[in-house]
């Protein structure tokens, strides 16, 4: 055979390989940039836009999405949104109160966090479902956290400032986050993390709880179940029996309201307005029973009037601004995970898209502004979302509707909520905790995927028996661990030609394929970084040794290693010399390498190290199927001894 | 069209998927374990031992090779790795002493770690080619960061003390990561890192040694290239020619016999022996030229006898603690990616394997030793090892060898190099570590690879102009985002048809191929983990959202979307989560979704999340062509009009 013979063999594969020149540097910073900044492209749609005044338009909309539904909204629709607004009003006046109570803060703040936030997310927030107020989490999260710097009971106005600030940051970070379109920070909040975590917080938030059901007036500030346990059991000769008595009705009630909504959801409105029930009702025997004197507690004195100015409060005192910092950067990441994923859940269900980074920008703002005005960390609480979902909102006017509310209480009625009874905040708190354990969840998790589960348990152990950014900075590393352990342990995997096909597949996954004789077929899992360099080199070589050991037993050797790179996505300078070096030390073993399908990132790699020149332009094919028909060439001329070393080294090498 | 033709449609496809069951919960652990710990499997090797006694003669070598090899070990061999050890011994001494100062240890130290440790080596070690002493690089590192516990001037004893325990807490984290298999945390140091690294140590180490060359006497203890350049020209009066003359003669000659080893390899022994020439010369003329009082520093006195025990001396203060462990841990594992990485490249020359994870139990039973016995940090260097290769040292031997000619100089003539000029040390380091700044290496990764290139120059400018350890660990920190933003960012491409074949590439790729009509086929990257799931989600919408925009000029809309699923390796429980949603919300526009030829991992997943009933198995497809094949079917038949709907929820939903 001679040498014009065995290209002529060559050229009769029909699909060529792409040999063309790698695209210019710029070309690809411009798309890598695009894809990690700008995945969903959000100036798409202004590039069609023809004239100059409708993309300025179209650019002041998408900044500020207020102008895109504001001048279409009509009476009809304003409608469903006061119904939506009133009711949700109804949810933040008892939340508001509870959860300000979780972070150690005067209930006020709570009812304050619930009138100009939702203004501000109104203007800037492109969510059309989400109804703004504070989380429990969070404030219990804020409250652990600050407390490290400052006791809210010996110092309560430099906690108070302390908290004002850290909210400040969270709103510098989120409205950076958005700003710079570092949204890809929140995706690593994995949906396992986020179970676990909120399981977690719930459960402490329950028992918690204990301490205003039976009327405790000392509790511990840690978080912990051990701390909190003991807390309320050592205590057992303070606890009263009124106040338990009337905390188990009222969470009766609630629990039952919450039943009637999962019956029927069309009476959701029941178990919504429960909470404002409760409160009234609370407030009016507290009144007029003087539940005071009998050993109840109330939430005090609640002082008429809106938001007071807080800006001058922020302390930048360099003895807190760890604690500031830390707190609002671990609470503003909660709640922007926790705000997202609920924009993005109801957003599905109405077939809308939502922009992450957007929302950042929206939350930021909100929250900026939130600490300016004696407000604290505020994102779209799901509880409330979903409420406001339920009750039909049709835009962010519902919010508006809300803040109008929350105004109208604090300039008239706020005064008369100072009777409600602590023990009444309580039992609305459990009863929405109880139903964030998400057990059914883990089930799920736990059925579907180990590791899942065990970064789910380690969030919910760590919230519960440490303390809560301890446990979600356990879980996050988890994730992130996991994540790099897959980077750095690609599946590689040993293949076969499906019966009467051109395909090849796993053998372990498709027991019926056949091996091809003297060729060892390998898909290399994706993508080769230096990170997993080592681990490539180790597998392909435990595949040969396995290869050979079988083929002893048949005496049929390998001949061709075909290395399948359809799926490697992805190859760096580490991963391209430990290419080279293998393909070196199996040359030397008299065992040619081929390569099918290389990926058009991966080709330009391998271009510009000139490794394509060291492997040769004629052992890179388009297909497996391309290679194996190559190798079958060869090795049916090397059996005939037809001159075979010769056209191996042309055809092959 | 009728359900049971259509249904026979199905039957003719020939290739079927494999739907069976999961493998259970312990396999997929046991094979996780097996790939993540022992991916090379290092107990093949006895598996096929038939007889106890066999296996366990086996095991005894795998733990301590130096039963492998002694027991055939002749005179033959002992000559050459007697030649190769006194060589190296020749080269052991001047840099002993050279790589202690740089430490700030006594310079005895420096002979003392080249006895014990490679005698340890020469035991526990699988390398046949490593040369055990001390490096530079580390040797720096360690001195900066004990330095900001104790001064090494004020408290000399504390300081040497501390560089002991530092010593012994990197023999114990070395030994630790070599038993829990813990190899692959090296893998996480990735080339480009340890470039750059290396040359930013060399350039700060070499412009260090302009104190020795100009025979300054005060100096700053910072290793950034700021604080020693002016630490250098601030002294301009001190400077004395004397010794910078000396110093210019000993680096003019030494890198000549580097310029000789270059042209003519065979002549490596010049090289060698060198620094050893240069030592002696300068003892000599240091010693009947009274160079000591004409302004040129000797190392001053060397105390005869062998190393005496420190383990005494270990300090467990808890006020250091941090810092001992820090530089223990932080100089073991460049210690050992430099030691491993040498192993592995000389290994591969000779066509040898090297156990990654054994030999980070040698090199840490090497450091405990030597904690024990006066020796600081000791691992693989590159040049001591090249020379003993090109020595023609044939098995661990000339490490002995070394060891013995090592103990015979400290137990009769050590003093002797106690005239040694300060000026002959600073020359034979700058001589060393000029050969070090590759910044070739760097062009070649500036040319490849433009992000590979922005880690290697992190830890460049990261070593001089901060700090070592600080530029260590910004590349580190730059190389797993990298890592975890290939896992955030998985290409995901979209298909058309080779012609006249089966095949399916990339169009960016590959434009001369051909979109199938109303039919988008997606490759989707590999793997689908929570911290991607928002960007393929958005990528998917941004395709379908791209397609349309085309086929609106073209009047063909799309009616089906496969989603190619061969090149995801895994995927986790958000990305069902994800995968699930998007296929919800395409199917409500009234696409079609087939998915094609997932992996095993993934079909698991899919199986135990119920998922596979939601899409329906007869959605899922063996190839991208049986997909289409299924599409075409669907599409024929509705432009026909033969009661279409009934037949594509039939066939494809």
């Amino acid at each position: 055979m001679t040498n014009s013979s065995s290209s002529t063999s060559r050229e009769n594969l029909v699909h060529k390989v792409n040999f063309s020149n790698p695209r210019s540097f710029s070309t690809t910073v411009k798309s890598d940039l695009k894809e990690t900044f700008f995945p969903d492209d959000p100036f798409r749609q202004f590039k069609n836009e023809p004239s100059a005044y409708r993309k300025a338009k179209k650019t002041v909309q998408y900044f500020l999405p207020v102008f895109e539904w504001l001048p279409q909204y009509s009476f009809k629709l304003f409608r469903y949104d006061l119904l939506a607004g009133i009711t949700i009003a109804c949810l933040a006046v008892p939340q508001g109160i509870s959860y300000a109570k979780l972070a150690n803060l005067p209930p006020i703040l709570g009812l304050y966090s619930s009138f100009i936030p939702p203004l501000v997310y109104a203007i800037f927030g492109s969510s059309k479902d989400i109804a703004v107020g504070t989380i429990a989490s969070a404030s219990v999260l804020l409250g652990s956290i600050i407390e490290q710097a400052v006791s809210p009971k010996d110092n309560p106005t430099l906690y108070l400032h302390l908290v004002f600030t850290a909210t400040f940051f969270t709103g510098v970070f989120q409205f950076a986050l958005g700003f710079f379109r570092l949204g890809i920070l929140v995706d690593f909040l994995s949906h396992s993390t986020i179970v676990g975590f909120m399981s977690g917080a719930a459960t402490i938030i329950c028992l918690q709880q204990l301490k205003g059901m039976f009327g405790l007036t000392h509790f511990t500030s840690k978080t912990d179940v051990i701390s909190v346990l003991r807390s309320v059991f050592s205590q057992t000769h303070h606890w009263r029996w009124q106040s338990a008595l009337a905390g188990v009705c009222f969470l009766v009630f609630l629990l039952a309201t919450k039943h009637v909504k999962k019956k029927k959801p069309s009476l959701y409105w029941v178990s919504a307005l429960a909470p404002m029930v409760t409160v009234v009702i609370g407030c009016l025997v507290a009144y007029f029973a003087h539940a005071d004197k009998h050993g109840i507690q109330i939430v005090g004195h609640l002082k008429k009037g809106i938001n007071p100015s807080s800006i001058q409060f922020l302390n930048f005192d360099p003895e807190y601004l760890p604690y500031t910092i830390k707190a609002g950067i671990m609470t503003g990441f909660l709640a922007l995970a926790e705000g997202i994923a609920i924009a993005r859940s109801f957003a599905t269900m109405k077939h809308n898209q939502i922009d992450g980074n957007k929302e950042m920008v929206a939350f930021g703002m909100m929250n900026l502004v939130g600490s300016f005005t004696s407000c604290y960390l505020t994102t779209g609480p799901f509880s409330k979302t979903a409420v406001n979902y339920s009750a039909g909102c049709k835009t962010a006017m519902s919010n508006v509707v809300m803040a109008v509310c929350m105004m109208l209480t604090l300039l008239f009625i706020a005064p008369a909520f100072g009777y409600t009874p602590l023990v009444t905040l309580s039992a609305i708190i459990m009863a929405a905790m109880l139903g964030l354990i998400e057990y059914e969840e883990a089930y799920h998790i736990y059925k579907v995927d180990k590791y899942d589960f065990c970064i789910c348990m380690s969030a919910y152990l760590g919230v519960i028996f440490l303390s809560m950014d301890v446990g979600l900075m356990i879980s996050i590393g988890l994730s992130i661990i996991r994540a790099l352990l897959c980077v750095a342990r690609p599946p590689i995997s040993n293949l076969g030609n499906v019966a009467n096909s051109a395909m090849y597949r796993d053998i372990e996954q498709y027991p019926s394929v056949e091996k091809v004789p003297g060729v060892l077929i390998l898909q290399l899992g994706s993508p080769i970084y230096f990170a997993n360099c080592t681990y490539v080199r180790e597998r392909i070589s435990r595949w040969m040794d396995h290869e050979q050991s079988i083929s002893e037993s048949k005496s049929a050797d390998i001949e061709h290693i075909i290395l399948d790179m359809g799926g490697v996505s992805a190859i760096d300078i580490t991963g391209i010399g430990m290419l080279t070096e293998v393909l070196k030390s199996i040359e030397r073993k008299g065992i040619n390498v081929l390569i099918a399908n290389p990926k058009m990132e991966v080709m330009e790699k391998l271009m510009l190290s000139k490794l394509v020149d060291t492997i040769g332009k004629d052992s890179i094919f388009l297909s497996i199927n391309d290679a194996v028909e190559a190798c079958r060439f060869t090795l049916r001329s090397s059996k005939k001894g037809v001159d075979s070393k010769v056209e191996t080294s042309d055809v092959i090498v």
